[in-house]
């Protein structure tokens, strides 16, 4: 069953807002085996018409999201009433629900509010728990101007703000699409992946994965690969078994979760806690640790030491090793790594030291240069040297990437 | 001209990765004065086809994006070599910077990256700074089996990582569209406005900018708003004195330039230097600076103080004003910046402390709460007081672009 989302907005065009209506809704829908097979943004105003009648030869079911305010660019009612050779009727049981709406948060109702009670004849109200328009739900009828035979789609019109979008949907949209999706046992699993390229974990896998007749997906990102397989539970079970065989040491979760996440989970679980020194990633080790919800159980402090005075003043970092070694280096590298360490009374100590560009470089150190270092107490640091010649953001990207790993492999026993 | 946005890519249509492509297209084609009218996801196969041919028959200008890799469900560049009757053909040129790509990174190429080498003929190779896939450009050409005067869009195959996609569509697709976007004597202002909303910058300049006759358009990100007026040369100088008169204080960049690269320019002119102390913000406000190249000139030094015990160690905060204000106050906030800047010997130091939530939130500071300081030799610090009751990596965006907008006023001497 085809599945079509049709987003109207010309702030969503024009990119004022970001639209996050398909992730929501993509996501909502897998558990019952349905997906969305085309999803398409169009203006305010008359392009909905067009995005439906395409829909409608396509899909089973439509699903809108905007257009349902007050507004004179809001016509998403009007046009699908238009299309489906229905008139609209004014519905006394919605005007109420909006009237008690504004009186209830002791506000008065603008003049057009009364647009959003216009009824299309026979469509089924779901009521807005948090906002004024309510959703309208259309059960497949004949298509006007069409062969007897051929029906509409299920159609729902949802409003756009997501507050009132994700609970109407909840509420009122998934229990109809339940009764109408085709029963299908498939599922999806997916492997977030760290440190192999698109290409080595096709290499490794790929083939073997689909013998098993089930689809194969990979996405990639700076430093990990999520690999997706959809296919029935024994087929999946099989893949578990090859992934996990094949990957195992750079599966950061089977779950598609961030590595950030992963890691301030397995030092939580640890009753572990880490500090950072940054130089060359400029404080984005930091940000990434902390923006994980419950991160303050484990972070206990970061140093961004771009000066060497900073290095030496914050990190005890010893200036003959700075002029002996340079401040990129694997010496200076695991010197800030247990200078965080020690000064934050932290069980683990990372730090990064590199170039991140566009200046900086020379013939032995170029633009790209980083060491990556984490200390723990009674031991030598791990230091890892990489080379990431890409421009500035990416680098930083890449090179947390690399130190986030490395925590996770030394809290998972990994080389 | 119509801009039309085709997203392949099966991981978006199932919700495992945020679509911001249409953002972040959209606002890179607002100076131009090009909006995009329409934007459809499909998923990586051969629906491609079909949106292609449709968005032929209506815009001038088609971007694509991903499908461009190297495994099999990569379809993107065969697809469009079909329909526009093109041969693919072997590239040497682009083998060569894929393998030398590989080889700077220490890594053996896989098997199949030499797909990513075949270039439909006649098409224009956009180079890749950071990826294997070049992009590729299609200047319009006759339509297979269409009238003899219809020609094709201008097409662009551009890849679908973002830190691929974005340095390359500034390189090398805004040049080419700015040579395509229809000629006019017309002119393009953008200006940057952080501290006012999209609502209070319209009731200031709208209805005097409109007067003018010239075309108006707004974009809001969280903590800042572009402003664009297009008109004929006297209307915009017209119009640069109306918004200059009304905005000033608000104007960050005339040329929409970001907030974090005014900041280090102003502070490197002033032969200044900085020094964060963040508790909320994580390190974002750290990672923001030392994004802009040179930074490492007027930046010195920034701390993470998560733990109270890390701003009473790193920052000489008094323990008993964290006592008796809590940790989240104005108190703190200057003290903070006051033990910033003077640990690290810097001109200013600026500290963030709040509660970025979902937890830690109470009926007198709720979750969103926020206080910013910004302190110098010889002066009573500035604290600001804001609420951003949002998610986390939001409330990161707003509590950071308000520290770095109160460091761009003390330095344009504003209040």
């Amino acid at each position: 069953m085809q599945v079509e989302v049709i987003n109207t907005g010309t702030e969503l065009l024009l990119g004022s807002v970001l639209n996050t209506h398909l992730r929501f809704l993509a996501q909502e829908l897998f558990p019952l085996g349905l997906r969305v097979t085309r999803q398409v943004t169009v203006p305010d105003g008359p392009d909905i018409r067009n995005a439906l009648l395409e829909s409608f030869a396509r899909a089973g079911v439509v699903i809108v999201t905007g257009g349902l305010g007050p507004t004179t660019d809001d016509i998403t009612r009007e046009v699908t009433a238009e299309l489906l050779g229905l008139e609209l009727v004014h519905d006394e049981a919605i005007m109420a629900a909006i009237t008690a709406r504004f009186v209830r948060r002791g506000l008065t109702s603008g003049p057009r509010v009364g647009r959003q009670a216009e009824r299309p004849r026979e469509a089924v109200v779901l009521p807005n728990e948090n906002g004024t328009a309510p959703g309208l739900y259309f059960a497949p009828r004949p298509r006007v101007g069409e062969d007897p035979g051929a029906l509409t789609p299920h159609i729902f019109l949802l409003p756009g703000p997501p507050r009132e979008l994700h609970p109407m949907f909840r509420a009122s949209v998934l229990p109809i699409l339940k009764s109408v999706a085709p029963a299908s046992d498939f599922g999806i699993r997916t492997w977030r992946i760290a440190g192999l390229g698109e290409s080595h974990v096709e290499e490794k896998v790929g083939e073997r994965l689909l013998a098993l007749g089930v689809e194969l997906g990979y996405c990639a990102r700076p430093g990990e690969v999520d690999l997706r397989v959809i296919g029935s539970p024994e087929a999946l079970q099989a893949a578990e078994s090859i992934v996990v065989g094949a990957l195992e040491p750079n599966i950061v979760s089977p779950e598609a979760r961030s590595l950030e996440s992963v890691v301030v989970e397995l030092l939580a679980g640890a009753g572990a806690t880490v500090a950072t020194a940054e130089s060359c990633t400029g404080g984005f080790l930091a940000h990434r640790i902390t923006n994980v919800p419950g991160a303050s159980a484990v972070f206990l402090a970061g140093f961004v030491t771009y000066a060497n005075e900073a290095k030496e003043r914050d990190l005890a970092v010893d200036g003959q090793l700075i002029a002996d070694n340079g401040a990129v280096s694997a010496q200076v590298a695991a010197a800030m790594a247990e200078g965080a360490r020690t000064r934050a009374s932290a069980t683990y100590g990372v730090a990064t030291t590199g170039i991140a560009g566009p200046g900086g470089g020379s013939a032995g150190k170029p633009v790209g240069t980083v060491y990556i270092a984490l200390a723990k107490a009674g031991a030598v640091p791990r230091v890892e040297h990489r080379c990431f010649p890409t421009e500035r953001e990416t680098f930083k990207d890449l090179a947390t990437q690399t130190a986030l790993d490395l925590i996770r492999r030394e809290l998972r026993g990994l080389p």
